[in-house]
């Protein structure tokens, strides 16, 4: 679409217009919403924000428009933390711990992280390509429009590689855009148990080299836990990224408080990931270093634990907190932001608006596309949704179900969604 | 339709065929799964359900054939508790509750079910009939096929009449079953709090007359409750609804432990509804008098509580567990099964084929139609539902999703989803 596009009849346009940087403390709460709202996009990008009486004169034959029919506008969600591809699924194990097996039980009797792994090494580029598809739609039905994507279950050289060209096959074909995160460090692969220090040297020495040469990878991230890698291991991993050029993100203090909170401050990393089990002392190093926290309520909740990240301890200290889904076949099946949304709301008491910043721009300030993506600003690129609503609070409110109506990707229509109006869809009558 | 129609391709037909009466036990976790299986529908009803061998020489030219693809095909959900008719919605009071106000606190401070009453009590019986039917759209893209319905938002005599006539016309309108239930003692009405005697008079005197005499409802609820009704205005109520032939439901120990599910048991209730404070004793009670717990998860996690119900203490003493959304605008704003599949799985350890059963069969005993729906056996009334995976477990293993993929109820299709094959609807393709 290179012509003018003019969306109207927004009840609430929620721009998240403000400072180019994070937003933190008060600002978290302050979605910038125009009452009444309407928009213009030209190419790919937004080039007016504002109320209808000021846009609708800037509206001529030659510019389509959609009119959203009095409902909520937002920039679509940015999921700043996903591990989407992946072969088989874990179904069954979903099953054991509805049956009583912990997380750590099954991991111990063979499934968990190896399980997907070995069916993950068994599948072609192209099946890893076509499942993976799949679950991009999924994320696009739920509103999201971003996502960054680790690897992580090949866990050898070629298989890691082809986790990484998957990630990059997928972008390139869109619409989705996805930032891709090398994970070489998931998990200590079977055939290495015993002799671990060798698999280190292995992400040090070869797979980390070639994943820069090709430029596979923008971060690289280290699952810095009991059972997966210590934080001599993960320090030593990180230190070689940066070296490589990678920026450092770091799952960090998920099932026990072990310092990584305080690692990924000292790394000078982009962002600390989980953190059920940080502490204070560990927040305020965050704060110090400037690390953003990406919390993950879906793997909380997926487990069946109740031990959510302390989201408003983390808010207070002026912490620039990011919400995203952990989708993954394991811990966190869940690519529906708006689910996140919600548990955000009940179990961490976040506000509706402050989990809205935390899943949009936020999260783009996360994965270094803040000036891009993440409001609905002049200038930026236009990722949006309508949803069928009329209050943006009803998103969260209303949970469990798909509230969008349409998802924009730099301007352009990428899903309908099932709602129709009178039986006809109502933006393709009046698009064509 | 009145033609014959077969579906096939069915990676799983989950039946839940067996004995003819709610199932208890080990019996909840066997759903009767045929695996590549078919199924005949005549008219409305099922006349064959089998493997693809057993069936497929049953299909004649004169049938219409769907290719389920590899799929799931399941039994509609049962929801046996909802609220789905109501005025405005409380997402203001979703957002006061993540800056941490109680659900006491908010009905303290003039919110709560009287806010709701307030815009019920205004609105026309047309807009409630164009609002609820909007909701019933949520149900049936979940796999919903037959809800529940409560009054309890009028709480006049006129208002009351008014929401039970919007069943009514609900039901009548299709394609969702609604099972009518009175609610008048849902909440003493402001008007009434000094005096609240008068209103149980009121109910007992004038409102359960008229639903009995316009044949308005088929059950009788009372909100058990601190704050709502006490033990012996419950019993009052209760004795005099079973007078007039409504059998009974009962809010029983959500918040308080105050006797409810005792009280549930000595009346003859069909079932006792949230029970999250029900203790042993209660539980041995409900076993001895045959009363089905219907448990209530959403409004658990929707409340921000963690205290759920002993799903597994109840299904240890052979009680025949009911699982349901208690859709609401206060606690509980979930129209999702799906959803409340995944917080019995996570939350309250019920294996997901447990979760099916209570939300299928043991629902639809729990509302008087286990001889017509509630599993896929010949004879029985064609509701179900195409789901787009090859696992019945993935619906509540993938979490947020909507896996429906086609809903058919009395074996006409109702809802086609938003999900496509190849870019064209495989359905409508293969049907006409």
């Amino acid at each position: 679409m290179t012509g003018k596009l003019a969306i109207t009849g927004i009840s609430q346009l929620v721009t998240l217009r403000g400072p180019a940087r994070p937003r933190t403390g008060d600002e978290m709460g302050n979605l910038a919403i125009i009452d009444n709202g309407a928009m213009i996009i030209e190419g790919k990008r937004i080039t007016c924000a504002g109320t209808r009486h000021e846009i609708e004169p800037l509206i001529n034959a030659n510019c389509k428009v959609i009119d959203a029919g009095g409902r909520v506008v937002m920039p679509g969600f940015i999921d700043a933390h996903t591990h989407p591809v992946f072969a088989g699924n874990r179904a069954n194990e979903f099953e054991m711990r509805a049956s009583g097996a912990t997380y750590q039980q099954i991991s111990a009797a063979g499934g968990g992280i190896q399980s997907t792994v070995k069916l993950t090494r068994a599948a072609t580029e192209d099946e890893l390509f076509e499942t993976s598809k799949h679950y991009l739609e999924w994320f696009l039905r739920s509103g999201t429009t971003t996502i960054e994507a680790k690897s992580g279950y090949g866990l050898t050289v070629e298989d890691e590689l082809k986790m990484l060209r998957v990630v990059r096959r997928l972008n390139n074909e869109g619409p989705i855009r996805l930032v891709p995160t090398f994970l070489g460090a998931h998990s200590i692969p079977e055939e290495f148990k015993d002799h671990r220090a060798d698999y280190v040297n292995l992400i040090v020495n070869e797979m980390l080299p070639k994943v820069a040469d090709e430029g596979l990878a923008e971060y690289c991230d280290v699952f810095c836990e009991e059972g997966a890698f210590s934080i001599d291991e993960t320090r030593r991993i990180m230190l070689a990224a940066k070296e490589r050029g990678l920026k450092l993100r770091l799952h960090a203090d998920q099932l026990t408080l072990n310092g990584g909170a305080a690692l990924a401050a000292e790394l000078g990393a982009v962002t600390a990931d989980h953190l059920e089990q940080a502490d204070l002392k560990g927040i305020e190093r965050l704060k110090a270093a400037g690390v953003q926290p990406i919390l993950l309520p879906a793997s909380v909740l997926m487990i069946g634990s109740t031990k959510y990240p302390d989201a408003r301890a983390m808010i207070d200290s002026g912490l620039a907190v990011v919400l995203a889904t952990d989708f993954n076949p394991g811990s966190s099946p869940v690519p529906s932001m708006p689910l996140v949304l919600t548990l955000a709301s009940t179990m961490m008491k976040m506000t509706p608006a402050e989990a809205i910043t935390a899943a949009t721009i936020n999260a783009a300030y996360s994965l270094d596309r803040g000036a891009e993506i993440g409001s609905l600003e002049p200038g930026k690129v236009a990722d949006f949704v309508i949803y069928d609503c009329s209050d943006y609070r009803e998103i969260a409110y209303f949970a469990g179900v798909e509230h969008v109506m349409k998802v924009f990707i730099s301007g352009m229509i990428q899903s309908s969604g099932g709602i129709q109006e009178g039986g006809k869809n109502i933006f393709s009558l009046k698009i064509s």
